[in-house]
């Protein structure tokens, strides 16, 4: 069956969607859509528009999460199979990161009622609130209450840097609805995303079929020296804590390039933040503190990586006598996608002759939060020089239409009860 | 003839100094004495007072520099010699930095005069405003003026970062003087100070005598990488800002110990300060920047290592892909001390059995301004572990005693036309 979308209306709703919040800028697009803002209420209201427009039957939970189910009259009363993303953005950001996989789910429904499908199961196309974060919390956040990681009454309280409530905020813009979304209930999940990494156009590909999230790690390390006057302390009674540091830094480079070269070559190690004190010209630094962020399709890559900091931070201690310390805060497992899911969109893919690649997701996204209570599937679209979370971010609409069209395939498969 | 000084009058009067912006802290003696606040007030207060008790004429300039002035009936009318230093300090500084120069002239002076001595030339107690800065100015305030670096009116415009002028906040305190003390009018300039550095205590000896204070170069140099997600940029595609800037620091501390080793044993480079954008955990920095600080006896190494800088940037240009600036804001020029300012001062330790060695000094003091308009000498006591700045500054008593017997020596010498 046929299952081509229509690239000119998925089109249509994203450049509509791109209007909510628009930001001028000098070069690319750009919107600010934060959590219960207006502009958050207009993108919303908007897509609900669409999916009563498409015949969906539209519910919001009470974390604000929405959905609109469509149930074929024949249906046999199975499960449903849920497909989407978000509509919240960065400060800044660009116009296809979360919208184009809610679009791209809704898309494929209205493709598949063209089609005349008769699914055995209802279809759900879901819309998390503030995946990105940076309001209310780090990200993730409606897709953690759906999965059961945060209650409701959690995630109602959390407030932003003003003091505002969560559940004032979506009451404010409507949408503090009743109930959880839960997605244990649904028998599987496919997210269309966009790449954010060049992957997918250095192989001139338009879909790439999401083997892993990679696990993250971030570690919080300090390294404690002797704070001294730049001018009157002579080179040899130095504790320098920001040359340590930098030793630090260049060990994580080279323990993850040689992680890369010898034994996983998706593994990644970044040193993102220093914060030195006194952090004076004229003072030798006295106090560094770091932030490690390590990732990998493999728990056991990514322990082999904290080893190497640790082992970096001891030698340190002995060759420059500084005092050091490492926690490790926050830790998520890599997440593998199910089987299923993928062989479904790789063979959506070989029916609508748009070729297919296999890649992981260094990026965390809702669908890690939904893969732990249900059989989930990840789909990317090229990103233009691998940009994200910029003004400059862009898909062509050919590619958006084509992975758009996989994503329907394989939805048509996974509805078949 | 024997000037040896009163060792405990001299305590008294440091240690009633301490009392003033006493800050009460864990372990040792801590002090905040701000330009123009009470605590300055009462410290400037009882110094006049001292003074006077001592028969010496006091007056104050425009920019709250204030003088004591004694001149024997017998005097000859000829140019003055002053000493002195500063009673300003950092937050929660020591008791010593500044108040034993001050105090050290003033005992001089009772010394002289308690043993009958018919000085040729005034000799003038001075005291400066604001040589640690932090309010007004960066540091040598007082002493900027004095030497005609910078203009009464201009030092007057002065603002903190509430926006009060220094004009109102001396005269809120009393201390809005008229005219300007000339040091280029003195015929002579020496000021006592703490070493902060263990030299001295290393070598056991009470009396160093200056003899270059080093040049300061300050370089702002800039790393520009490609910020991106710490994620999905794996490691062969990023250009990290900081692991380049790491580069750049150890190879500042690797270049200033060759030079130490092999050209300059006084050479100092220090990375005091790092500012990574954006700073998060998950994003590959795009850009770093940092403060590098360079001291040196002689101009020629500070050069030397300025170029190390440059050059290690052309490196990191070439193999990392980053773009590069380096800027030299702030430089002075190493200021050696006057020959027959140095003879005096370890003259009268061999009179009086006070030991000396000669040192440099790679901290700044107001002296490196005086030098610049008259012959300045420089005497430093003994600081243990080197540290000042800190509630744990500390000179033993007897080394005060012994380090102002020394000045009172030269001193002595120097008022003979």
């Amino acid at each position: 069956m046929d299952l081509a979308v229509n690239g000119a209306r998925l089109r249509s709703d994203i450049e509509t969607n791109a209007e909510f919040g628009a930001v001028d800028v000098s070069d690319g697009r750009a919107r600010t859509v934060r959590t219960g803002t207006p502009a958050n209420r207009r993108a919303r209201d908007h897509l609900v528009d669409r999916m009563e427009a498409a015949g969906l039957e539209v519910r919001t939970d009470a974390v604000g999460n929405v959905a609109g189910r469509w149930e074929h009259p024949s249906a046999t009363g199975a499960a449903p199979v849920a497909a989407g993303s978000h509509l919240d953005s960065v400060p800044e950001g660009g116009i296809f990161d979360g919208p184009l996989g809610v679009y791209a789910a809704l898309e494929a429904i209205r493709t598949m009622r063209d089609a005349d499908l008769r699914p055995d199961r209802p279809i759900e196309v879901v819309c998390f609130t503030e995946e990105e974060g940076g309001r209310f919390a780090s990200g993730l956040l409606g897709s953690s209450v759906a999965s059961g990681h945060r209650s409701v009454e959690e995630a109602l309280e959390l407030t932003d840097s003003d003091g505002v409530r969560l559940e004032d905020a979506l009451e404010t813009i409507g949408y503090r609805g009743d109930g959880r979304f839960d997605a244990a209930n649904w028998d599987a999940w496919l997210e269309l995303h966009i790449e954010q990494s060049d992957r997918l156009e250095t192989a001139g590909v338009s879909a790439g079929v999401v083997t892993t999230i990679t696990g993250i790690t971030h570690c919080e390390v300090t390294i404690e020296g002797e704070a001294n006057h730049a001018g009157s302390t002579p080179m040899s009674d130095r504790t320098d804590a920001l040359a340590a540091a930098s030793e630090f830094v260049l060990d994580i480079e080279r323990a993850a390039n040689q992680l890369v070269a010898e034994e996983s070559p998706t593994a990644v190690g970044t040193v993102g933040s220093v914060d030195a004190a006194p952090n004076a010209t004229n003072v030798v630094p006295g106090r560094v503190q770091l932030g490690l962020d390590v990732r990998d399709v493999e728990s056991g890559s990514m322990n082999e990586l904290v080893d190497r900091a640790r082992r970096s931070l001891d030698r340190l201690e002995r060759t420059r006598g500084v005092t050091t310390t490492l926690s490790r805060p926050f830790d998520l497992e890599p997440i593998p996608m199910a089987d299923r899911c993928r062989d479904a969109l790789h063979e959506a893919g070989d029916a609508h002759s748009v070729e297919t690649v296999e890649l992981h997701s260094g990026a965390a996204h809702d669908t890690m939060h939904v893969a732990s209570v249900t059989d989930a599937g990840m789909l990317f679209a090229p990103s233009r020089d691998g940009i994200s979370h910029s003004p400059l971010e862009w898909t062509d609409w050919d590619d958006c239409a084509a992975a758009t069209t996989v994503l329907t395939g394989a939805l048509a498969q996974l509805v078949e009860a």
